[in-house]
């Protein structure tokens, strides 16, 4: 299958699909996979983030210890991870946020154990910022409802509905094959490493979220941060970099919505969007097994009629599904696909045909700034 | 106050305190604190997870969208990032574990945005892991039950105890100062960055967990993937890495046990501990303040039983506390303090003088290792 793969990339260089950058990341790729990786910077920081005043939020009513809480505890905020290559300078730097139930674990080591596209844009010279989106992971959540629910300050109903999804229902959603656990006979995700993607998966607190949702605004203060970004959403925040431009465009200078949903916005608000370079992306085998096969048509209308409209306002967009460029079976968690880095090239190839590369100085750590 | 720490550490190196390990350390610190990160490589795994049936953790009875959840959804699995520089392959792995409502951030950029000891210990040439506990950030947790209570299937009586802490109780617990808001004229914690430390302040999910704590057992095989490491523990962990040990000592080649409780324990688990160098580690005004005044010389006082309980075993092993060796005025989060990396080059000389650096090739990435 390997091979069939390679033979079905290599057709479609041949084809020209990949014309121009193809050549320079694949030299890029030989080249530095095994090689040392050369940091300018790197770090981590927060960005946004309230103060609440709650008792219950220490578990304690009265207060932990009897402390005073009135000077309150942070919600909302954003864990934020970045490095900044060596050589970063002259390419626009990259936030990637992840979807529903993960974390920013989406974009490092595939479950298989393969370099994830966090690293392989990092070893193309861009920096790269990693998010947690608020209520997930290192970005913490608001337990203040639990808390109150468990001390009879609020009734059962209050609970947040806290989601996340077993393998059964990912393999169908996340198109993994047209029934479980039988694979698509060309599945590109590394099945036989479902068990280590199952680790992956964490509860998603977004219900505990106000609206809306801060993860907007804070993405669009990473950008700022980042001196102009790329911002690169999927699935559950496939249409996170538009939210946030729609919130404070300043900082996006590119979006790419890999595998989301596309909402019917006003024309204002596609006047804003269009002004920014925009690709959508879908993998393969949208249609065809049970549930997904109805849920991913629904999803790509919606996007397509999106495209539609920032082309119609002047705007440069494109939506791409991968087996029209030659790239077959690929799933919903593409990003970590057997074929990864070539739609990383794919990627890296638009991004510098299409977004102007300029940015301000990207945010580094105090003590430390390397020579680019 | 700067210049003050500064001749307090030198006053320090004068006497002899940190013979033979300052120099090479503070020569390296001038050297590669702004000069380029060169890693050989880099990534995150997970280690450990059950799998549970639950339909309760999908938030939907019967499953989400009648999917069914019966191969299981993962709980009590640890995530874990890691970077191994060039040059580590002399020296001994480092697994750093963090403490209550806090995850892995804690050992990044500083509050006030300077290098943690992550990064400074990957600098000095040693592989480092960091763990976010079972059941905290990126790891994930098991939201089965409070769904269950949401759905009616449990009382309100089964839902966990969600712990975190608020800036008030910080203040007094973590030793900023002797009363809110007002610091200890030489503290190092940097106060002006309260509001950032606020941001890594997350909920705690260990009421979730089953008895014994994975974690454990998860640091453990951290430990052996590593190839063999130091393991440092912190304030709710700083006993986590005996605990580990006395689950599988295999991989576990030193302890730093910081900041925590020490329980305690029978001749046999002395005697297993014994076999491994243990270094015991306290800031500055444990007593002094309000509720922490009680709370942290008892803790001291447990550990001082239990290092001597060690050393009696033929142990070696040392309590270490900051003012004894000339630093004054450390909080809780000494690895956070404005004097956080010397501290760290006290901790690298006693690795080197009592830990063996001999250990097995670690955990590297599928498609990358770069030459050492």
């Amino acid at each position: 299958m390997m091979m069939d793969n390679w033979k079905k990339l290599s057709g479609a260089t041949v084809l020209g699909l990949f014309a121009g950058g193809l050549t320079l990341a694949g030299a890029t790729m030989a080249q530095d996979l095994t090689g040392p990786l050369v940091l300018k910077d790197q770090g981590s920081f927060f960005v946004g983030g309230a103060l609440e005043q709650t008792d219950a939020m220490t578990g304690t009513p009265g207060g932990f210890l009897g402390y005073s809480n009135s000077d309150g505890i942070k919600v909302d905020q954003m864990y934020v991870q970045f490095q900044v290559p060596k050589g970063s300078a002259r390419n626009i730097p990259i936030v990637m946020i992840h979807g529903c139930c993960l974390s920013a674990k989406t974009w490092e080591d595939t479950p298989d154990g393969r370099m994830g596209w966090a690293e392989y844009f990092v070893r193309n010279h861009h920096a790269v910022y990693l998010p947690d989106q608020s209520a997930r992971a290192r970005s913490g959540f608001d337990a203040t409802t639990i808390n109150e629910v468990r001390l009879g300050l609020k009734p059962v109903s209050a609970l947040p509905n806290i989601f996340t999804f077993g393998r059964q229902s990912a393999w169908d959603l996340f198109r993994f094959g047209p029934a479980y656990p039988t694979p698509w006979p060309d599945e590109q995700f590394p099945v036989e490493a479902l068990s280590d993607f199952g680790n992956q998966v964490i509860p998603d607190l977004n219900a505990t979220l106000p609206t809306p949702n801060p993860t907007y605004e804070n993405l669009a203060n990473v950008a700022i941060q980042a001196g102009g970004a790329v911002v690169v959403g999927h699935s559950e925040s496939g249409f996170f970099p538009e939210e946030a431009a729609l919130t404070n465009s300043s900082g996006i200078k590119g979006i790419i919505s890999i595998e989301g949903q596309c909402p019917t916005l006003n024309p204002g608000q596609i006047q804003t969007l269009a002004k920014i370079p925009t690709l959508v992306m879908f993998g393969d085998h949208l249609t065809g097994s049970t549930i997904s096969g109805t849920f991913w048509p629904t999803n790509l209308a919606g996007c397509q009629t999106f495209v539609h409209q920032l082309k119609s306002a002047g705007g440069k967009a494109k939506l791409v599904q991968l087996p029209q460029i030659g790239l077959h079976g690929n799933s919903h968690m593409l990003m970590q696909d057997r074929n990864n880095l070539q739609i990383a090239d794919y990627i890296l190839d638009w991004i510098s045909q299409n977004v102007s590369q300029q940015h301000g100085k990207p945010m580094v750590g105090k003590n430390r700034d390397a020579p680019d």
